[in-house]
């Protein structure tokens, strides 16, 4: 539940030495290091292909059409955050485009994960400001009601707390939250760190049925082979 | 994010007196009483018309195609409360029917609300066991993975703590923090008090423009008469 | 393409005849006798099964999450008139309840087709005010933005224009421009008059095969039996 | 593949003795005594609430907006036949409707159950006839493009071959292949032996936990009571 | 609603000196310039990145599954045109393809915006030849029946007039009336006129807050901050 | 309806030769050649623009979340084989990422068609391992339950035997029944024999209404041309 007209001005951001092992892997591999939770729904899709950005987020409580909120939020942009909108009914206008990329780059913004739609992206790409929407639109905005800063929101069905680390790549976006990051990016760290022998023995024609030791398993299963 | 196979046993549950006074509303006046938030997404129908239903919040998170947390979730219900249901990633199977209606009912819940499938629905509705859902389908589900009873979850795009109070009828299902529970239901009622005078005046013909007194900034606004 | 902050105030109804013929006739009957055209998409859907009804459209062109002009267009209408409301964006936020449709129905109309939300639904269907919306949905909106009343809209797909006679019942909804209305209400007594006996032939067992002469041009086309 | 311009006259419908077997049972039982396979996808709707129907599939393959197969299906329809309809590509429109619902049932068919729209719905419920769609649209369709009867056709995502039975309730829609036709229903007498003990013990406030025997593997599973 | 089985010959097309104006300007500015109104549902989508089109529309009614009337269109293309489709009920059949495109290219048109699906996307793409469109399906269509040339039609929700101009770009496709073209265009003018001094002030730090001078009305508003 | 737990070794592949005639022709081109059936459904879509395969099916079937079989199809697939992967519900999640393109690459696969999800997108393409999926999602799956290879699936609406041939490209995917496959692969040639000729006419201007002779068919259903 939202409380309504709060700018939060100091929130704690996740470890930077952690943010920036997260940044090293996909979100596939940080999903999986933190046992399979905390995606977001998989129509979060990235504006132009081989986006990638991982960063703390600062998050944004916006209204259906009306995009003044953005404005708001972009003062309280550190170097490398990634902002997170929310918004409180399913809405695909274009809460977002050039002149707000140019002033949330120029605050340090790393990109923008949004539940709704964005506009200007072609020049979007041109300026290569990753973007996570739902939908793109040129529908414009209203500046007439207020939500909130920093506070928790819920984007695209997971929960973003200001300060969680955000990875989002061609997969889509996962949150990571800032108690967990350290703990996530070492896991990760593990989860990949054989990956290259098993990639080569896969390339080399070795079966997963033999490599993982699924024949077994499969057969008291009840997989029966036939001709 | 989630913790996975955590069950918490003891949750602070929504005060009593104010859940009974909410249980008197429907869901559009509590979600206005509220400031316009808490909603579940419109996604969310009951299985029958006229279902209707207030009480605290046990939730329960579960994994697609898998139902079985539902039977641990049983144990934690007390009378009265609304079994929550949130799933890891987007699923349209049955996760819950007959069996465990009369389960949960002889536990003494007073409904389910699941961003998910259920089946069995015409059993349900006899019983008059009230459940909001996104799907009504026949598949069945697994016993294999484990989820998690009583922590935060996201369920139809709201979050929703254990202790909280959820309203569910016609309109759909809207999530009161327990810590706001007191206080939004006096809202509803105030909200509520002059609505039986407004009604008699507009069933009278007195116009909303006139009642509300917007002509004068509708003519502000811009609004101009034509023939 | 719309003119925002206009109401018109005198608008050429279709002939009152023609509508009380069209009002004898289900929407299938009406659209076939138009030659298949006229429809709403089929999303919209009644609040309550059974509903039926026909009258000349009063239009509103509605934003996204804003219903100030419901309350402009409730003095436009007249006995009898259907409210058709269109949305500038896609939206399923619940722009009308029972107070409005008790200020509609004390204005005198027929009934309400919106291309978004609509809620208390439970209050509309005992009312018997007959509703076709997109979406069931609690959430409120807000009075910020104007838009017109009395202009051709583009509702679920379809042109209104007011005046136009808007059909709808069980199977969806159908407009009929207000110059057609007698003709298509001519076409649709004739398209009737035979029904009952064909009705009565299918019912005695008689095929449409043979009752349409269609086994030759089956034949022609290409079909064959086989065993 | 379809091939095109086919109608089989004479088709293997299933053993009458599991038909009407399988027809005291619901949709969810019956898909789980197949061992959870052989359902249509949830979006296959009963057109009024209570529909029940088991019995041998006649199938149908339409073109997108246009009925003419469902006239050449009608012949081939015998006592207690489910007519399946699957069409080429995905339409909305009303390819059925209360005159072909009255041939239908002059030749015997219990239901329809069809990948398109319907139409004419309060007359069909009036009529008790019941049908399972994905959608309802007053849209008419035209007569100019053959297909065929009796072929295997994929409907709302399962597989069905003439003379499979079909068994849909307010669940959904389920495939039994004839030749599995008794062995479905002596599983599912089996499976629903022991559920009024079940239902009794649970209704008693008995736990699935305990009656299932499910603490022991959950724990194993990790999971664990907190405070 | 649609009068069936008309070509218009001659229309009349917006003034070209505002449609090569308009055609310097990217839709999201042109639907601004026109007060937020005009723009076709966000699922109409090009079928390579980077498409720009402005021009006059010629309008087309097909019927699901029936590209006859694209032939009948192609014959009224002048040059600089942008042929617009619209279809009678939902379909996502592939209605065009390399051929048509071809021909439509020969005639002088500069895009298709079809509320349908295309196909041969490959070599639309390497033509150049720009498509916005709701669907990418190779689903072949029939020639049967007849629709309409050069009439209003609806399309992905808007209407369009034959001769109004048609703007499409990566963020949709927006109609602006023939007789607004001009009036528009000089809008869209005004409007980009200061946006490079703006981008230059957000990319120097500014913040929006500031330039528009926001932070007292958002206080007015209700918004504060807190640590 | 599915068999589980069975995995067929020796299937009959569609000759080699029809194989590679066909992977000479797009999807559209083919999909004609059969008459215009065996397509999947459109919302199967590429991973990447440009991708184009033809091959015989190896079939799998998987449960929702479950990508154990993937690893058991791995040592069924052939050179040039396509595998295909078919759910028994709904799921978006990944079922396949870059280790198990890495397999199958090296088993000799030509590519993947699955009615789910797919990750790591970014290094598939960077592999030129096509892929055609219903959604991109990070989501991973377990190993838990068995379903069946080289059984018949549906897969995306379309009927798929081992051994059939899969066309795929921009335009979607097809299915041509193994025994069909040299028949279809002459039609698509001669269908495409005189495409180059109606191109070069169709370039030159001529129009399609007088090289396909419409305009006394169109006059016979009616068209009339008006100023």
């Amino acid at each position: 539940m939202y409380e309504l007209g709060i700018v939060k001005r100091h929130i704690t951001r996740a470890d930077r030495v952690a943010v920036d092992q997260l940044a090293g892997f996909g979100v596939a591999t940080v999903h999986e290091a933190m046992g399979r939770v905390g995606l977001m729904k998989p129509y979060m899709r990235p504006i132009y292909a081989g986006a990638h950005v991982a960063g703390p987020a600062v998050t944004v409580l916006l209204h259906p059409g009306d995009n003044w909120m953005m404005h708001v939020v972009a003062e309280q942009i550190a170097q490398g955050d990634v902002v997170v909108a929310a918004v409180t009914a399913d809405c695909t206008d274009g809460f977002f485009g050039d002149l707000l990329a140019t002033s949330f780059r120029a605050r340090g913004a790393g990109g923008l994960v949004i539940d709704a739609g964005v506009r200007d992206v072609k020049d979007l790409t041109a300026m290569g400001f990753p973007v996570w929407s739902k939908a793109i639109s040129a529908k414009g905005t209203i500046k007439a009601t207020i939500g909130s800063v920093n506070i928790s929101v819920v984007c695209a069905g997971a929960l973003v707390n200001p300060g969680d680390v955000i990875v989002a790549d061609d997969d889509g976006v996962v949150v990571v939250p800032a108690a967990l990051a350290a703990k996530t990016a070492e896991a990760a760290v593990a989860r990949e760190a054989n990956e290259a022998e098993k990639r080569a023995k896969l390339g080399a024609g070795v079966l997963g049925l033999d490599m993982y030791k699924m024949r077994e398993p499969l057969e008291r299963a009840g997989l029966r082979y036939v001709d």
